[in-house]
């Protein structure tokens, strides 16, 4: 950890072009910078290798000029290529010990995680932060299984000293509580992804993770 | 060029395991290895990271303990994860030039070119060898546009100073003539994944780029 320049996952946004409604990738993530996205995942799944690296080198230049933390789902080998922050390995990529071991060690790793012996071990392996979920029910991302619901999330951040970012059915409604249950931030796709307006879909979750931290007094 | 152990591109058989009629991948990179096989390349679009790192895994067991060449196609993380002999990157994959540069340099960069001015530029980036084709028609790999025929992949060969190995619609009858063009290797798909028995396909085409390499006299 004592490598890493520090990151703010606050307000988590990832990327899904399937369900940007016709809008570019890099028009997404700029309304969601202007709404105040402290961090950007790029998470594609069908483009093939050559369009996920232009569409990265485009939002590395995107997040750099912003101070934005930049990080490529899954794909190591495009993260290193532009020179993102960090990536992020869900169960069906490569295993987090493995991604520590071949992963530049000033790049951010995260890991999902869905329950605390998960998240224990992925710590261990060297994760730098972990996504935890999902937190609700979504229709967003395949296999998530049962929601572990706030109190599944507030065992695992007791449980582990990295940070955590709850991932899974959050819009502005739900941040606050997410926040309130420990994460360090909240990822979401379809609630500023799928938004008419992304800018003021982001800004009410970066509003509602803020007043959650000031607390209930304020 | 330098830092690289001798690698050998004679027989270079691809995998595809939409063609292999329900068998493994490492069945049929058993049967290829046991019929002559130099050199293996993993190449398979429609696994999760985590499936393709597991095969990768199991092909580069096998592969060292026979001393055979490794090399995956695409996923530079997943052949630095597993320790690879090198990476191979096609048109759709990251470019030639940034896969030299996050790769290790011990790694071997095999990179598709289809014409001479193309492989002049990869040759400059760093590649270590360059596949060329398709040198036949083929129905195997998407978009390879028309033939280059002998002729084409001669002229290359006689442009650069890396290794050349031809690529498409090469089978047992026509390896002889490629490696008369030129080509230090053939590389193989169907002609061997999809062979009732893999073992003796691959004998067949080791023995023609043997007997090419003897000359008309022997």
């Amino acid at each position: 950890m004592s490598s890493l320049k520090p990151f703010d996952l606050s307000v988590y946004v990832i990327t899904d072009n399937r369900l940007s409604q016709g809008r570019s990738i890099e028009d997404i993530v700029t309304g969601a910078i202007n709404g105040g996205a402290t961090c950007i995942q790029l998470r594609e799944k069908e483009l093939s290798t050559r369009e996920l690296y232009n569409k990265a080198k485009l939002l590395r230049e995107l997040t750099r000029r912003q101070g934005i933390t930049f990080i490529v789902n899954d794909r190591l080998d495009v993260a290193m290529a532009v020179e993102a922050d960090g990536v992020h390995l869900g169960q069906d990529d490569l295993p987090a010990s493995v991604g520590r071991r071949i992963l530049p060690p000033q790049m951010i790793l995260g890991i999902t995680a869905r329950n605390l012996p998960q998240a224990l071990q992925f710590e261990r392996d060297g994760a730098s932060y972990l996504g935890v979920g999902a937190v609700y029910g979504t229709e967003t991302k395949d296999n998530t299984g049962t929601p572990i619901g706030l109190q599944g999330l507030a065992e695992i951040v007791r449980g582990v000293k990295i940070p955590i970012v709850g991932i899974g059915g959050i819009n502005a409604q739900r941040a606050g509580e997410v926040i309130r249950a420990g994460a360090s931030g909240v990822a979401v796709i379809s609630a500023i992804v799928a938004a008419a307006d992304v800018a003021a879909a982001t800004q009410e979750i970066a509003c509602a993770v803020n007043e959650a931290r000031l607390g209930p007094d304020s």
